[in-house]
């Protein structure tokens, strides 16, 4: 039989088992930081009708959505398939919120950790199937501010248990950002997203080409204009108090511009109650934040030992989430972590966090038939009372088995043969420190609790650390 | 703006928050059960290569698939697309392990928790996206019979632990039905096949139209070959004694019928010494599992009190689980739950397990402006000790506040207006009793805590609970 090469298509992570692992303790404790904040699991679908996808944003969007298409619907002669694969988690919680609107309560506190699909260009470091892991409080009708701050505290707690090393939470707002633009006599909405689309792109791109693309096409700026709003937005603080002296040095004179600095304040004294200290949080006026749907507070995170990763949890506020889906006008504020992209980073970057895993705790070793009834009886005891045991079920050398539970990371390896077996004993080897000690078969488990009262193994209860 | 239905595509099952937490309880109790046997986690992408998927089966499977299509790839004037969805976790796994087969430890136990996707007709409890939840032990070159019972020691295990109720894993072997086969002078792979998808049939029509087919069709058997077939292939049994007894009194006379009645009993002995109780095995002659690959030890789950649900937990042995891509010979046991179909079909008969889910522990009121800072802080306290916390952010009335707090299902709510602002105290209402209790605000947490020893809450600790 001819042989097919095993392979996956560009743009995908798959992991072996102990990264695997690794990346699952990642997932664990963004989840348990979630839900230490009150925020409730949901999930939705991979596939979506594609009318419900492509409502939101046009463009770039939908060059990168993958269609769905069942054998029997092939070929449907141009049009576009109804079916494709959600490409972010925010279109799915509008569809969801409008959908379920009666059955939730608001606010609506909801976190979602699932994978999304872009049909990018294969590039390095890109992907086209990855795990985002979403926050989100939807309100019916409002939506206080102290939401906005909420958010930058649950950024702190997450990435503060990731151990990710320092880290900043820089905010920004919309609001803010369009009453300065005013002040500099553009008023339009179009002409206005078209500024901040190149505003954005400061992080990648030099002062002088931001400035001449604020020149031509759709920004169309005189070239005063395009370098004072370069000036004004350079503006960047640290902190509670050096924040507030920045806010209060804007010489703002337009009522849009004066709400966004109150309504940032307001986030930032809340976000300070919350117990978010203050050298990880920041204003950057230069923060945009593409996406058409954010009205208020925009913020991005970068590690600060790392400022080439990028930023690595943002979000913002959204004024109206479902108005392609319902009448009902609900506001909301979120954010987004991209778990695939950092996890890669962080391993390219060999800064992999140290986070506990979860791993198979004991082998138990069969270098005899004459031993399997007993080994599979120590095992299934010890499985009784929580620990992760794998059995040896081939007879074979113990050194080859030895090796096995190094390789997998297995501390604890219990031997069973030999003169074990004639004086109702076993040994037992930590391969930790390589001691190796014999005890009576009835003392193994009061032995081995006694070890994991003194070191805790992880098992899930990575939510018992201390956190904000 | 014209608003367009919220909705999703039939076969899909989208829960409300308080479904999905038990959902993911369950999830995380199959998980539990995995990792107390050894198995390390895998994930794959949802998305594989057509060819890579579709090389195994055809037929029924191909009619099923989804194929998946970037925006500028649409219409390839009747080529396959190259890229669809997965519809099962055994072929990802053999690419898997064919992929990275030398940066494995063999034999690989892994299990894996992921939806698939199958484009089938929708019907009422079809699925087009659900999740299975496998695992899988994959020997290099051999892989001995021991493996085949544990997975049985895993099935009890993680059933028992889901609190189903009673259920009974019932095995058969296909060299033993091949053989029972073959004594009937049906030897032909071909012919063995076709009637082996006519007796699978069993559970669903009569022995009649079963004859009826038997003689039809590949199979054409005489009557009296049909008939005797039926007679031998009735027999089943329950328990380790029924079973030795039933497999010794079958009149066997040629060796492959033999082997797989040896096989069957090294099995049943192992899953006994596994400490599998005997009321939850048995052997039933009639299941043959229609899927081509399996070539040894089959089974399939049942719940005693609700017949109607079908098997709930299903797999087998395959000789070869890779060979489409690889030239190295991977002997496999293993087996899939389906878990969106397992949950759908417990609620329909309202019969979902009380397992401990994860949920908000406390809410912290808000009633006055005045209290921001003190609740704020309070909740800062708590979570720092891993409680989960919802803080009320816009003040309101108490009543809604308590009502939120019983419809999210948080036990405790702490109250920190009025009176308790000026005595530095705060209020605590258990919404489980009614209780309300008057505290100094730094007693709080330690009050909190021993009533947390009194009855300790879920956290991701279900793998502490005692298991086989």
């Amino acid at each position: 039989m001819p042989v097919l090469r095993p392979r996956t298509m560009p743009g995908v992570l798959e992991l072996l088992p102990e990264e695997q692992r690794l990346f699952a303790a990642m997932l664990a404790t963004v989840r348990a930081g979630f839900e230490r904040f009150g925020f409730a699991p949901i999930e939705t679908p991979a596939i979506e009708y594609s009318d419900i996808l492509l409502t939101k944003q046009g463009g770039e969007t939908e060059r990168q959505v993958y269609f769905v298409t069942p054998t029997g619907a092939l070929d449907r002669g141009g049009a576009l398939p109804e079916l494709a694969l959600r490409f972010d988690l925010t279109v799915p919680l509008a569809r969801y919120v409008a959908e379920h609107e009666h059955d939730l309560v608001f606010p609506f506190r909801r976190y979602q950790i699932q994978r999304v699909y872009r049909g990018e260009r294969p590039q390095r470091g890109r992907f086209r199937e990855f795990y985002q892991c979403d926050a989100d409080v939807v309100g019916k009708d409002r939506l206080g501010l102290h939401h906005d701050a909420e958010m930058i505290a649950v950024i702190h707690t997450v990435l503060r248990d990731l151990g990710l090393g320092t880290f900043r939470v820089t905010l920004n707002h919309r609001k803010l950002l369009r009453g300065i633009l005013t002040g500099f006599g553009i008023a339009e909405d179009e002409r206005q997203a078209a500024v901040l689309r190149e505003i954005d792109k400061l992080d990648k791109r030099s002062p002088e080409e931001v400035r001449a693309a604020l020149r031509g096409g759709d920004c169309a700026l005189g070239d005063q204009a395009a370098g004072g709003i370069l000036t004004v937005l350079d503006a960047r603080s640290t902190g509670y108090t050096e924040t507030t002296t920045l806010l209060a040095s804007l010489g703002l004179n337009n009522p849009l511009a004066n709400e966004g600095r109150e309504e940032l304040t307001t986030v930032l004294t809340t976000a300070h109650a919350l117990g978010v200290p203050p050298e990880t949080v920041g204003v950057d006026l230069a923060i945009a934040r593409g996406l058409d749907y954010y009205t208020g507070t925009v913020f991005e995170t970068r590690l600060l030992d790392q400022p080439g990763i990028g930023s690595i949890a943002s979000g913002g506020r959204y004024e109206n989430l479902a108005g392609h889906y319902t009448r009902s006008h609900l506001p909301g504020v979120g954010f987004s972590i991209g778990a695939t992209r950092l996890y890669w980073q962080l391993r390219e970057a060999k800064l992999l966090p140290a986070l506990p895993v979860i791993t198979t705790e004991v082998l138990v070793a069969l270098t005899g038939e004459e031993d399997r009834a007993n080994a599979l009886d120590i095992a299934r005891e010890l499985r009784a009372h929580g620990w992760r045991v794998e059995t040896v079920l081939e007879t074979g050398k113990l050194a080859a088995q030895f090796k096995r539970a190094d390789r997998l990371g297995i501390r604890w390896v219990v031997l069973t043969g030999g003169e074990e077996r004639t004086t109702a004993s076993v040994s037992l080897k930590d391969l930790k420190n390589g001691e190796q000690r014999r005890l009576p078969r009835k003392d193994l488990l009061p032995y081995l609790q006694e070890q994991h009262r003194k070191s805790p193994r992880a098992s899930g209860d990575a939510d018992e650390a201390g956190t904000i």
